[in-house]
């Protein structure tokens, strides 16, 4: 072996287009963690969603008073703030960065509950996939709440709806890129309205 | 404080029908990890699905040879085997068991990424929220990888196909109880197979 | 070196008194994870207390309606639950073991709160860290959402109220033993009660 | 669905009181990662303290000599720096920070271990909880320790001492505020001395 | 797509020779984490040995006392026991297990530290890789702690020393099948014996 | 106790040169994590290698087509990268900082596999250690996947090769200071080269 090791890496280490464009690959389709040491610390938010599509009659049971008012949006919501929290560990190439804010809302129909999680940042990196992250893992709370009633519950819609700082500056959605998920019904019920917990 | 406080817990922490039949809420709607301990350990398994939609151009990117085969279906296959050995520190209420077997599976079309997730346990709770942890966290690596190409990119369809072992023994979905996913197109990449590597 | 490397650690593995009956250090005062692979799986179960006091006015704003009921006490239940799962991250000693339920609920009185955490398990060792571990990371949790208001916060009377199964049996605190916890008032609120979130 | 979803998070996630002054909850009581994007990094201190209740035969055996010495202290010291590095996977609410220095020390008396935790950052929040949870799970450490020997073992006292750093600056605390955890003896052993390693 | 999603995961989650009896690569080369449901419980040993090197100068300033005998040895003991524990987060393919019983003893010579960990369990898989595991981490937390005053140290040698229990039995390591580590010279210094704490 | 307990933990975690130079090591031996709140964030990278040593048969089926090319190489790979993300979990004294960038290549030979990983940061500390224990695990995961067929396999020579940023600068390694890792056949095999997945 007569390339000096140091070199190598380096050249492997240093901010390239990446595969066709894909930074999280190198030339050669191998994996990495693209160097963001040049980047600059910037306040980043993201915003995205997930619906949780749920059988009528599970869901009018959380909603409708038949079961005390408790935790069950709260678990949820943790869920998704805690796996913000997680997104370096659940994806291989993603960075360690600081979360510096994260909220997660719900908007409740007749057979779905909307998800929004918003994370923030100061940090050298876009919080899209953080974002997208606790919306999904707030919905999986949701559905591991609900199965054991509904089998059939569903995780879907799970995308990026806005994006601010950063090079790239402020992304928002254009519904007509892809197939919008199904409309959310109006929320007649807002989990958190403290007239919803009386 | 006059009942003993070593009874309210044990009555607490017995097995109950819960909330309405959420096992995971007590009656008064407070979350709780439901005990388990009585059950028998039995061989369970459990199949999930979901959707990765990405721009056509994007995904032929992938798998047309224009990026040199690499580690791109590695890297979401490991985020969805490790995924379903987190789902105890991703779902508030979920068991600490031992996850003795995971498996993620890939079919792509033109403009999606159908994955599917088994995982299996010989342990005391079924492993229908691994298998579904395991598909959400593989698609959100996918997503990881090609944002940067297609910020519109959307995990949909996270769902239950199948469940054995258990008290309820089986469960295969009916695809009628709610609207399927959209059909995936003819695999016309399978992207571990050898002619695929070509 | 002229013992064979086997019998070393073998001899160092196997199961003994301890130093002085400290079943966590070896003969010499080395730390170690003691051999429990030949005890049986029973099902064990611990609860322990913990007390967190805080400024009367401030509990009051939380109990007392002029804060919207919402997720203070959810959030402080699912950090003590999830706490219990981590108890073998936390405590460099402790066996990595199924945790089979889980349960945290909260008595309030005019100047505190009192966190009752019970755990239980079917496997090899007792659940006692388990419960101290999920009352500390509740009355954590709690002081952390009240800080901001009452820096003196302090969680305190950490302690087990009783264990039961394994070889030693059911112990229950003799709180002779040492000076009781500050009696916890009477619990004018029951915080997950539906009456309570009115 | 009218309102765009892009502005109920923007709104959710913006910097504001929160209800009553708890920075952790919105205004209709649901829990948040509240943003400190806006917040400077600056250097910010915590000292935190908690002390440990064991029988005095128990404690004199740890300190006397009768066991060798050996890793007992270090095992709690490295659990509370470990504890003070997993706050914000502990605590729901916590952000992620930069843990840029920790220490644990103690005092030791006829009965009790007083255990000191400081923790330091260069970054956008206080490190007051990270201090309070190094101090806890220094505590839980030597708890698991002896608590086969004393199954009364108490973790108690946990309480802030000093913050440094920050908009609020310095705070100290007044002892006056709570009643003060009880005195702890004059050290007669310092653990770490080498003396005590005699 | 025609066939049964049931059927392809439960074909890829059976127990199958794997790729030339790469038992972790289903026979397309794609990793799995195979499955042991079928594997009966039993009380497994394992034990690896790592050795570091490190400039003699450094080790002696360690053993020789003119550094107050300290928690040197305990962070590296700790942190391999840990790291037993964390196998299964570290190896992709690794199964959640129990991990029932974990040493970490050294060996020190005038320019290397032997470190020998074995690790027990009573679960359904061979703890090869966790002994193998603590051995590396246990190893990189001395080296962690030397390396500010030698940036050379190496950690060498990780290797199986012998393993027993399993369909397989008993297994030691016959040295001539690759070139030995190093022989580690006469202990001089036993770094927990009671006599070395002096 | 008289001394004011704001002063001794200030005063512990005050950087000073350590015992005898080891800066992980307060004057009395103890374990602490060494304040660098008054360290400049800057750019700092550092290369690491290790060197897996397989039975030339095992290794020939991996890389000579026997087996179908799959994700090997990529399961070593995101062990490893993962594993520079959890060096603060696994080393007891290491700080949380943020790891920007992370690559890990390999070069086969005949008889041994050779890892290099590079990590780079932008924050407060050094890789050195994230960049071992990348290294390290990614050794670990091959030897995870080959151990069912040569259960003698070894990690060896893991070592830093150069660092680079920081107060200290630009160290390369001098292969004089310790005897060097077996000097590694030549490659041929790149395993991540297009040609080598035909």
């Amino acid at each position: 072996m007569t390339e000096s090791p140091a070199v190598q890496p380096t050249a492997a280490g240093s901010i390239d287009a990446g595969a066709e464009g894909f930074t999280h690959l190198a030339g050669d389709g191998s994996a990495r963690m693209v160097d963001v040491t040049a980047k600059t610390p910037t306040i980043r938010s993201a915003t995205a969603e997930a619906t949780v599509l749920v059988a009528p009659e599970v869901l009018a049971a959380l909603t409708g008073g038949t079961v005390p008012k408790g935790d069950v949006w709260a678990v949820a919501r943790i869920a998704g703030i805690q796996g913000a929290k997680k997104c370096a560990e659940l994806l291989p190439l993603a960075h360690v960065i600081g979360v510096h804010g994260a909220t997660v809302d719900f908007e409740v129909g007749p057979d779905r509950i909307r998800i929004i999680a918003t994370t923030r940042t100061a940090d050298r990196t876009g919080v899209e996939m953080e974002a997208m992250t606790a919306a999904s893992v707030a919905g999986l709370a949701m559905v591991d709440m609900v199965k054991g009633l509904d089998r059939a519950v569903e995780l879907t819609g799970v995308r990026l709806l806005e994006k601010t700082g950063g090079r790239s500056g402020t992304w928002r959605r254009d519904d007509a890129e892809h197939p919008a998920a199904p409309e959310a019904s109006d929320a007649s019920v807002a989990p958190n309205a403290p007239v919803a917990r009386g």
